[in-house]
């Protein structure tokens, strides 16, 4: 091991016994301070922020069920004091890093995280710790998506949720790059949001007329893929309202619900659904690739993928931050602010 | 038009007049005898099946609503008795034919039906009417699954209904190209039948450990392709069974229910959802391709793809076939005979 301070043995975390979404479920406590092996890096977490995907995780709705008891959170920032022994890791010693969790053991809702070298990408000087520590799950989601739009040719696409802070990217990026999309919300606050930024096709799924419009713009724009985060019938609804041959895209499942889809959709209309897990994306992207798309990612960060941040939280009322996020996810990011 | 016998001004056929469902709807009466127009031929119909997607198209919940009153039947056989004064019509003239519906007006189930030249394949003297009734919707659906499974190299299948004249043709389709399947059926007797058959796996969904043993054994074989006729949570019991990355195909929704879907197998596992539909797939073939399929097909309807008859009624007892179809499915294929 390599390191760039002393490494204490003891660190506090927000510490998950029980997959059930029960407050007491979820304790911070003390926790030792994991040494990283080859390959590996221990970052002293500055920031962590709370997304959908760690309310899933909370749960034991998310796809990944890690052994109990562990550290959640997928995402986050900070300094790497500690590196393995190898080539790639020592690179990273004493950088600021956007890291990811790993897999199977503690993520970052700690005051440090073990993870592999490979799962972190080296910050600019120009992106604030805060930032960084949001870099991963959304900008570069938003961006995956875009991209798949593009590669597949696709001149306008369909999201649900579209007022979230991804949904928000996904619409910049679209303005971006002059691709047309359809914001679908639930509430009408949302909507006004969106269009304030911009949004020419905002519908609330709400309304009472709402699927004959959601038909009719799907079918003036051509709108063939849809990205779907809310699962349930809304994946139906939207999947009916498009064109012939559309590609239904779920990368998640706010509703907590099975998806549904009318068979005649599926069997007569040549329509497909298909997930999207950022993971397996990055996967099939090369190194030079995924370092190439860090810097891009990176530029865009204060602007088109910028997130706002709603409130801070010290990692002792993770709590309260989670509560808050859940009574209104449109109002922006809460970050947990370690060392603070 | 060029006729070989003269053609009457009126003939019987079963008119539907509302797509509900009830007896009443379906009714057997006078109806015009229409014309040959160019590229288009009259088929003097002699045989006639009832399949489960013409009880769907007689409750509506077919993909494909045509104006109504309409006479139902999508297949059948009889001979070519008038032609549209074209090349490819008048070749078909006197020809005994297996035949297709067209998609937006009358069908087989009646003494005569007007469709495409396109939508008729000529019959070899080996095979009779009745079987050649029966040579499209099945015969060819389970053709088309196997050349699905072996084009995507996949080594074992699922198979849902497989029970049913065209699970029967799927099974032996596969036992011929040593592809193992994986047959589900919702009752003992069904079971029985299957393994009578040959088939190695065979597993009733109503069993109480019937999810962890479709998981073993579908990881087992690496079966990575199901095709799916019952829709429903049936769809997600067998999405969720299968090893990551496998594919779920619908041809078909016996339980009338929409699609459910977890959503952790689309997103994590990288399971994928699409439809299947004849149609789309034989206009995906050239028209000599078609020919190939057409005379392939036909060679093993004495065998792999043969039908059984369970029994004939006249047109005039529609009702009761259709009564006795719905009682029991699995006993076989009701045949409508015309002028016996």
């Amino acid at each position: 091991m390599r390191a760039i301070e002393p490494i204490p043995q003891s660190m506090q975390a927000a510490v998950l016994h029980a997959y059930d979404g029960k407050p007491e479920s979820l304790r911070v406590e003390a926790r030792p301070v994991p040494r990283p092996a080859r390959g590996q890096v221990l970052v002293k977490m500055t920031a962590a922020p709370i997304n959908p995907s760690d309310l899933m995780f909370l749960k034991g709705l998310y796809g990944i069920l890690k052994p109990l008891p562990v550290v959640p959170g997928w995402e986050g920032a900070g300094r790497v004091v500690a590196t393995g022994d190898d080539w790639l890791s020592r690179m990273l010693l004493g950088k600021r890093v956007a890291c990811a969790a790993p897999n199977q053991r503690d993520g970052t809702w700690a005051e440090y995280m073990l993870t592999a070298a490979t799962r972190c990408v080296p910050l600019s000087d120009s992106v604030s710790d805060e930032q960084g520590a949001m870099l991963i799950v959304n900008p570069l989601t938003a961006w995956a998506l875009m991209d798949i739009t593009r590669q597949g040719g696709h001149s306008a696409f369909v999201q649900t949720a579209a007022a979230s802070a991804l949904g928000r990217m996904l619409l910049r990026l679209s303005q971006h790059f002059g691709i047309e999309g359809i914001h679908l919300v639930r509430r009408e606050e949302q909507a006004q949001l969106l269009r304030s930024m911009g949004a020419r096709f905002v519908l609330n799924s709400e309304a009472p007329d709402f699927d004959a419009q959601l038909h009719a713009v799907c079918h003036q724009l051509n709108a063939t893929i849809a990205f779907e985060a809310v699962s349930g019938m809304t994946a139906l609804r939207v999947l009916q309202a498009m064109p012939e041959g559309s590609r239904l895209v779920l990368y998640g499942a706010l509703s907590e619900s099975p998806l549904m889809a009318d068979p005649r959709d599926l069997i007569f209309q040549r329509k497909r659904i298909e997930g999207f897990w950022l993971a397996d994306w990055l996967v099939g992207r090369s190194v030079w690739q995924q370092l190439r798309l860090g810097r891009q990612v990176q530029r865009a960060l204060g602007d088109l993928l910028r997130s706002e941040v709603a409130a801070r939280y010290p990692l002792s009322a993770v709590h309260c931050a989670l509560t808050d996020y859940q009574a209104s996810m449109t109002a922006g990011k809460r970050l947990l602010v370690m060392g603070s």
